[in-house]
């Protein structure tokens, strides 16, 4: 099998500069991912962080990006407006992305999405117990009925998404609420996954089961023909329409 | 029953610069629309245009717009960025929205999509048969198996849109191309409709069957419940989460 | 406002054998609902149950019919074919179905989804709190954050039905369980709601908010266009092609 | 990679019946689609036809078929109820099912559908030209804008189905009419591809683009997870709920 080559993006801002986060996740979010991730059969890891020039995204990058992976929270709007190009142009033209948590207001996941991508939260550290509604899809290989985590931010509906294409998991809080943890939605020849839990101050990244999640959301997303996208599913607008023309866009 | 309030948007160029599409929109493309729609049932129809201050879109006006229509095609990049922001708000907050023809490439609906909205085309003038696939759409009452246009610009798949949530009607042109020329979506409280024929050289917009889809899509796309919208699915996002809380978005 | 004319089906067969059920439905969960329904604005009600001849579902009584609710639980295999059959064919010519609780395994459901619309349950008669993903939809009207039932059975996933054209409802559950609670498809001409509450032990349709979700229903899901659903819509399969021919189907 | 296993079904009368169809398929359609897709790496085929015991379709063959391909024209009703049961079962457990053109009427067509898969017909032997809207998917490898055949039945909208999961490909016909001509559909876990071209009397499955979508659909309808399936997705109803119970489905 072709190997998959995945890029972990992290804003890494939290695990510098608070002990608590470090002692979790000292190697950054971006690093725990990337350990668990780079151990599984077929994928190819690298890391990128907002610090870094062009916040490692260039084009070079993104051209050898399968399928890109998003942690971002408090640094959303730092993120540049020539990079969220990019990466909107990248997914467009067949590359995949998974969100991660507070990624959900990540502007390229409101840039996708359209929408506001707003949800009801409560930091509660509470238990989570995420059910599998389709064992069958290759997101949810090796996953059985329900995923539990003992402690995890509250996330809750209504969640201010386009309707997904595929609802995988739904999202189960003792405090009362539900929420829809796991969807897919294609945009142009791109792949698209939201996965709800992974607040900071959890060990989240550390569960087997949610790295197998990503793991298998980052293999599944990543692009089936390569290259065969179109100019007209890709980020470039056509020419303005000035004048007649028999030809195509 | 109560009346849904329409705007007419129109950047209003083409009408003022070519004679040959002056001659066919005399008080321009939406006052043709304005003056078909002002006559049916329902609905209150006032117009802006790009010339306008905030381009005639200014809050007050979309506060006391249900639905807006929009027609664009040679300065969409002179739409300023407050005035996207503001009617994508509004839109998500609940109001209607129904482009039309080259407004497929305007910021508004790629905004709200989050793809490019490209599209294969041909200024050929041919004719153009549009079939019914959902006579049971209230977009569609008042409309037999299909719509026959003499000549209209040839717009081709694929069309660089999201899937819609209902397509509800297919173009045929003799050249050898369709398209998904009726299709609609759900962005937070809103619903949007597009509808593809309306090149400016055509006299499109003085078809009966043309103005009853119009007139319908005001209407179904005006909110079901004024109001409603939460705040989690308006435009705000929430404030950035640097502390612990408890309370919700 | 035209009326919307309902017909309330019910298997009344619980409220018949099981005295605890009877006390709290005396009337049968059909007169329940519509006792509730015939007092609101729009709606014209009439009952049938399993034990009419025809089961209470003749064609005259179905042309006469915007919308059907179902429920039933313990004799789904009693309800004839010729029943079956005509249910689903004024369905897909436009009549609109509202299908409750146990109906989940009605054959009417069933045979209308293509699935086996099976699911995890447990009769615990715990607490359950049903979320409302959208407040703008109409089935919600009058609807706020969220729907509590100090008791019901627990439904939960996976439910196995087609993915729904609208997911309005999850419901969440104290012993750990989420449900894709209220849902809607499309089916030729005809709109199908699914709505999970309402074991017969529980009052559930006593509850205010449920009575006007089923209302909300019934209106959303009543034929838009009467009478506008084309031969090739309906149930009538097209003679066999054993002949060339150059008509339509 | 694992070997996809391929039956491939057909009625396989008018080839008997015939001489004209006989003459462009002395093996049968199933024999000119097992032949080219017997040459396609990762396959493994083998047919069944109507005068077969039991169709051919015993649950043996079943057990051991990834993928059934389905063409049935003027025998839909001979086909037992049991084997249409026995092939529901096995799609909602996860097999998948290629339907061909004519198959649209047959009876695990529009049993998994729920509707009644009708639609616009002419046998004129026209030209049909195949539009491409999905370049980045799987079962359009190797697949360009537009596949041309030289002479097909016409199918026309509105074609009564679910709304598909995703539409690939519409058909468009010099006589005027568009056909939504590749469409997928997930049931259960198992998903559903339709491809419309395919009238006997033309050599449409000598086509390589029309080979290479069949043996790409069986490959992508494959189980993706083998024995996945949960009890509540597969096509077993459970006990009825005569008592009380603390058991799952």
């Amino acid at each position: 099998m072709e190997q998959v080559r995945v890029t972990i993006w992290n804003e890494h801002i939290h695990e510098r500069t608070e002990p608590a986060v470090a002692a979790i996740y000292p190697d950054g979010i971006h690093g725990a991912i990337a350990a668990a991730l780079g151990a599984m059969d077929g994928l190819e890891v690298r890391t990128a962080t907002l610090a870094d020039p062009e916040h490692g995204l260039t084009d070079a990058v993104l051209a050898a990006t399968d399928t890109l992976v998003w942690w971002g929270h408090v640094a959303h709007d730092q993120v540049a407006d020539a990079v969220v190009d990019r990466v909107q142009a990248a997914v467009l033209g067949g590359m995949g992305l998974v969100v991660l948590h507070s990624g959900h207001e990540s502007r390229i996941f409101r840039r996708l999405m359209g929408t506001t991508c707003s949800l009801r939260w409560r930091e509660s550290g509470e238990h989570e117990r995420l059910w599998n509604l389709r064992p069958d899809h290759p997101v949810l290989a090796g996953i059985g009925d329900a995923v539990e985590l003992a402690e995890e931010e509250m996330y809750g509906e209504p969640f201010a998404i386009p309707d997904p294409d595929e609802l995988l998991m739904i999202g189960w809080f003792p405090g009362g609420e539900v929420f829809r943890s796991l969807c897919t939605w294609t945009r142009g020849a791109g792949r698209i996954v939201y996965l709800q839990p992974g607040h900071e101050t959890h060990p989240t990244y550390h569960h087997p089961d949610i790295q197998r999640i990503i793991g298998n959301a980052c293999r599944w997303a990543a692009p089936r023909i390569r290259g065969a996208a179109p100019t007209s599913l890709n980020a470039q607008p056509r020419e303005p329409r000035t004048a007649p023309s028999t030809g195509d866009a």
